[in-house]
């Protein structure tokens, strides 16, 4: 057994293109020993979000704090609530924003697939793993 | 995309061996077509516990709300803390216990092995899958 506080966990700021005023705490990962999924708490400033995007893993997300909202496959913008959790899955594009006024963060869970390590994507023959989309424009 | 709060989730007593006022909600399981892996929001009343037990699949546990205490594999009882993370390797015994007046919930993550579901851990050749376990005396 391996406890520790979240906030314990070192937070990375997301240099990635497409990426604003996000971190994440990687808390059980591949280094951990962790054989088959992996565990992060991200964590977005207000008016920050993910890039638009997909890969490989399919999420699992579960919305702890704040005033997250979530773009679909079709580019439609949803707003969410703690307590919400969402299923995302593979290759399916998605984008996650923080539309509050404090921190959002949400327990964000991913496969160890082959080549990937819990904290980026696996790599693709053609691509790095993530890769960013062009979002559809919604009327909805 | 699918989205559901964890509250709709229906909310499933434990009758098993060694559970008390233990409730489990199946958020994203392999009936919701999950390939790799389950997230389960656990709940607890006050005074209540799983049984000490252990099974094939690690943990990730996230804890969200109320009082919890882990027994560890050497007998050893630990309070925890809302936002503290565990993770419990492959077949380690272990018990999760409310020591607070309020309901206790968290997050509860279990790779989907072969055989297994994402809501009982895989079955063994000899035995159930989930074992339970004589709890060693700790004076620590």
């Amino acid at each position: 057994m391996i406890r520790k506080h979240y906030s314990e966990v070192e937070r990375m700021e997301s240099k990635k293109e497409g990426f604003k005023g996000f971190f994440a705490r990687y808390l059980w990962c591949k280094d951990d020993g962790c054989p088959n999924f992996a565990m992060r708490m991200m964590e977005i400033e207000p008016g920050g979000h993910t890039s638009y995007h997909s890969h490989l893993e399919e999420h699992q997300f579960y919305f702890v704090e704040g005033e997250p909202a979530y773009v679909d496959a079709n580019g439609k913008e949803t707003k969410l609530d703690v307590g919400d959790t969402v299923y995302v899955a593979s290759d399916e594009p998605h984008q996650i924003k923080n539309v509050g006024n404090e921190v959002m963060r949400m327990i964000c869970m991913i496969p160890i697939l082959p080549g990937g390590d819990g904290k980026n994507p696996a790599p693709r023959p053609d691509d790095g793993g993530c890769v960013t989309k062009a979002k559809p424009s919604c009327s909805c």
